[in-house]
């Protein structure tokens, strides 16, 4: 199942794709689960996938407004140089523990909605990533149990505004622009991935490939992820990790490929779909 | 006026101190007003300030159970290495921006609650800190103006578990354990402090200084923090702003002062109060 949230005519609702339309859940569902995060946590696929089969109010993805997939998390988890070929090109030391920095929920948009190049960066950047989202809640979760904690799986554009990244040693400003953090089309539900490992990655700049990887070249698996996180902060429905980026930013380019208003971002994993992000200069 | 955010018999409200008690604000605002943070974003303080004068519905202090001041900000952001000392202790570089990291609302506990010794590490730190509360939404905030977007002033005890804040360069894990991020007791709102920078700050354990500072030496002053942070995204009513810790954390004495199970922590800034909170082994 394709879950996703959206804005119909100003009204947020939530649903699952049936073709080239959304279900509406909100009307049978909203009233006991208000967005696709209380739906998680209440553990109501089923209820879901009811309402999917009937394909009552039914509405063409043509006349929505994607929102990022989970628009209210409680947190937004980074993962940071998780790729091999993205820790060298940045001269990073090995580490043996996942980099973990945080976005907020003010910075996410969702698929097809303008990212913003800021108006004080000109070294606005693209990182293409595996986002998981988390269905049940956990603290001290085992390796062993921790894909059994995962609502599903999207695409995370996590736009980097690589000067505000690099201010102090810490990541934050850099990764907290308005606008700067896609998350969609949707979440692949985890009955239809049986094997993340298996997913590719490609990141595209105006069609161009930019990034490709194997989520199997993983530095830290999602499992070792969860369980590493889960050891220092209970995880619940909702939150979301943004699972690092493979190699080939622009940052690290000769010379540095920075996106530009009038650029469109996509990336692409295989067996979940197409993020695509246009870039607009900061109105 | 002090504002408190409390449980009292189990249900949550909020009100405004009175003497040795708390005026309850919840029954006659609650309804258009159901948190603090709600309250300080309708800029509606006259009318606690009202209710606060009748004195009705007042609960003594005793009897109440405090909890973080705004339990549920949307952001919370931590100003890293604000007091040259601290920077000097911990051997960092001279930043020209400072260094912000964040925590989760999950992390924190209320005055008088118990902070949680990790089960995982056994270095538990102290850092008092003011904080900053925000009343009034803003972006692109100068710092000619940027008080103006301040509710008020509380304390924050920014415990920081060691290990696990350096096993990367991203300070998020060490940050973020469950009831490590003590505030409170009470906001006091900005009126009552016309110049933050006379303020002082002790952290006490055991009831010995181990810190001390006057908020006029820190690096980067509430203004331009405040300046800063709305560059990269809007600050919203309840957003917190911990100001940084000054010299003297356990970890930088020799031999270093760890947090044991039965240590009381109090962190006290003048025109402000007293944060206590106990140290217990995490349940």
């Amino acid at each position: 199942m394709r879950l996703v949230s959206f804005l119909q005519t100003g009204r947020a609702g939530y649903g699952a794709v049936r073709g080239a339309a959304v279900v509406d859940l909100t009307g049978p569902l909203g009233s006991r689960y208000p967005d696709l995060k209380t739906l998680l946590a209440a553990e109501a696929l089923d209820e879901a996938r009811a309402v999917l089969a009937t394909g009552a109010g039914s509405i063409p993805l043509t006349d929505i407004e994607f929102l990022p997939v989970i628009p209210n998390p409680d947190k937004i988890f980074c993962v940071g140089m998780n790729y091999e070929m993205h820790r060298q090109e940045t001269g990073r030391d090995e580490t043996p523990y996942p980099t973990i920095f945080t976005r907020f929920a003010a910075s996410q948009l969702g698929h097809g909605q303008p990212a913003w190049r800021p108006r004080l960066s000109s070294q606005f950047d693209y990182e293409g990533e595996l986002a998981v989202v988390i269905g049940r809640a956990g603290r001290y979760i085992r390796r062993a149990d921790a894909l059994d904690h995962i609502a599903g799986y999207s695409c995370y554009s996590d736009l980097s505004v690589r000067d505000w990244q690099l201010h102090t040693t810490q990541f934050t400003p850099g990764k907290n622009f308005p606008r700067s953090g896609g998350f969609g089309p949707w979440l692949v539900t985890r009955d239809e991935i049986a094997d993340p490992t298996r997913l590719e990655l490609s990141t595209r700049v105006n069609g161009e490939t930019v990034q490709h990887a194997r989520v199997a070249d993983m530095v830290f698996p999602i499992a070792v992820i969860i369980e590493y996180l889960s050891s220092f902060i209970e995880l619940t429905p909702g939150d979301v990790i943004a699972t690092g980026t493979p190699g080939g930013v622009g940052q690290c380019r000769e010379p540095p490929l920075w996106l530009q208003p009038g650029d469109v971002v996509e990336v692409e994993i295989s067996a979940i779909g197409t993020l695509t992000n246009p870039v607009i200069a900061e109105p």
